[in-house]
């Protein structure tokens, strides 16, 4: 099958940035759109710099009827789509909810109209590990595999669920109303992957791509990385007496490397294999609990990181890793990154570029990509 | 405490008109806003008849985003909405389900919105019990009790659950916001009402005032009151082999005067007692099978009507009752009227307004109500 042409939405953001570089290097045309709200959009040109392709980028804002249309109209060779734009702050989701529902939920609608009435047929929708909620509730379903009952417990992730039957619905409905109209052929066409991300972590080897949060980040590897720059005086970790071996939690961390290629071999999926709307989990299935997680930063650093216990945080659970096994088998994707080396790219790219896409990174790393 | 003025969105429809009556009887103030898409302006005349009281009517676009702006700005008073505009055709939604996500998900993240801006605080959510999806796969819980899992299955009840989530996503935001700068008086202000119905069924006692459904009823009632009108030739009996006393399936009917009273007792409730988000289902507890429907109707008509059976339809399960004790023990609401009354009172709405709201009812009907 020939690569067609895919929008990105949110595309440069940190997991669209890079599900971009591996599109490009996949051969597909890439048109990225992105509001720029939470991202840079010197992202694209660092994905240049390391694969020599260039994405074509609009402006866009989701909430906006026309806007998709616009790019819909101006480029009738895309027939996919890989949606990663939203808020995702889950704290924030439950001071601001309706911003959530206003971008991830009606923002959707707003595309899946779009692409029906431009027959944009397959969609990748970046989902979360967040839509199980607390997955401890099912003790035999740990890994999580995606038969898990869903039930999210915080607005962010109620959006997430909200979009994700919105998908379903929308591709089944699309396709039943083909077929009753005896065409299997189009009923076909319409396909749908919600990937269910864990703990994305860890950046481009290069050293010049990397995560570049705006304001106070929220996940452990982002805020260890800012105690090695000095920025933070020290990591809180919440609880040590969980059940674990030694007794912090325990996640599923993913390298962004290999989170990007699951885009990308679930869209080759959909377009090759025409399944319907399908979910799988993109996870490692290897938790490492936040001790694990100091000691691989430490070490990647080359010094200890200082940290501090403080008490569990309300809706915090013990153990969130993916059974992946339906990604392994069905895409044939399997996580090939370590930990350590998600923890030394992480490193490369924090101490080359203390202010993010908002500084051009050392002569030497962008020298070496040239070679 | 004194009643305010309340927005009924989606207040010419079925159980829309009958709670506007049962506003206006209890002595608030009532406008009405609706797109008129599947209901006539008409119902307002007749409930004017019936009260002597007028609600005001706005004719109004709920995707639109300005339009709840304009309303409330003119109506400063308004400080509570009962929202029923939606759609509403669990058929339908399987076929278009984005009208379904844009008018019921969008429409209500509107009304919201507009809500917060405009410091309008009390929401009453016209749900349904679809939000319990399969309910018989919790066997001991049957009738079904509020605490029952949610599932629904089809993408009507995903959008009803949509919706429920995101009004318990803000009031809960607005709640703790407001508790955080320290101002429990305006936490308590924001309340939300999730009403989660059965099958609502018959008319009002004086025959002007009924359901008006365009196109092809979906309900068991109005169509067998197009059988008994000769406007059908039969009703069709899906399935005679579920596991009831006679092989058909149950469902609870409410009488829509009961239903329309625990919208009103919903709406005092929380001005009364600020519980914040909470669900009540509305039903009687009692369970009717479609042969004991036929028997009452064709009672209420004075004569046998046509019938015939056909295999179960995909989805339809064999039982679904309300457990309303919360309703009762919090609301102080009861169901007074009996099954042979909802029969006997939509008989006498089908008989006498045989084009529904498009025509006059018979001045004998309206004369009676003078007296």
């Amino acid at each position: 099958m020939s690569a067609g042409s895919v929008l990105v939405a949110g595309g440069t953001g940190y997991i669209g940035s890079f599900t971009t570089l591996a599109l490009l290097e996949a051969g597909y045309k890439v048109v990225v759109a992105d509001n720029l709200y939470n991202s840079s959009a010197e992202a694209l040109n660092r994905i240049e710099a390391i694969c020599g392709k260039k994405a074509e980028f609009v402006q866009l804002d989701v909430t906006n009827e026309a806007d998709f249309d616009k790019v819909f109209e101006a480029h009738p060779d895309i027939d996919s789509v890989i949606h990663f734009a939203a808020l995702k702050a889950v704290g924030e989701s439950g001071e601001k909810p309706l911003d959530y529902y206003m971008v991830n939920v009606y923002g959707t609608i707003n595309l899946l109209r779009s692409m029906v009435r431009h027959n944009v047929t397959n969609i990748v929708f970046s989902s979360s590990a967040t839509v199980y909620g607390d997955a401890t509730r099912f003790p035999n379903m740990i890994p999580i595999p995606e038969e898990c009952p869903l039930g999210p417990t915080n607005p962010y992730g109620n959006t997430k669920f909200a979009v994700e039957t919105a998908i379903t619905d929308v591709i089944n409905a699309q396709r039943n109303n083909a077929i009753k109209a005896g065409n299997e052929a189009e009923a076909k066409k319409w396909n749908g992957a919600l990937l269910r991300y864990f703990n994305p972590a860890g950046a481009h080897p290069s050293g010049i791509m990397g995560e570049d949060p705006q304001g106070v980040p929220y996940n452990l590897l982002p805020l260890l990385a800012q105690v090695a720059t000095g920025k933070r005086e020290k990591l809180m970790v919440f609880g040590d007496d969980y059940a674990s071996h030694d007794g912090t939690a325990i996640r599923d961390y993913i390298h962004i490397l290999d989170l990007a290629d699951g885009h990308l071999k679930a869209l080759n999926y959909l377009r090759a294999n025409n399944p319907g709307v399908r979910a799988w989990n993109l996870g490692t299935g290897k938790g490492s609990t936040v001790y694990e997680m100091i000691r691989a930063f430490s070490a990647a650093v080359g010094r200890d990181l200082p940290y501090e216990v403080a008490p569990r945080r309300a809706g915090d659970v013990l153990n969130l890793t993916a059974n992946a096994n339906r990604a392994t088998k069905e895409l044939g994707w399997t996580p090939t990154r370590t930990l350590e080396q998600a923890c030394e790219d992480l490193w490369l790219w924090t101490k080359n570029n203390p202010q993010g896409y908002r500084q051009q990174p050392p002569a030497e790393l962008l020298a070496k990509l040239k070679k």
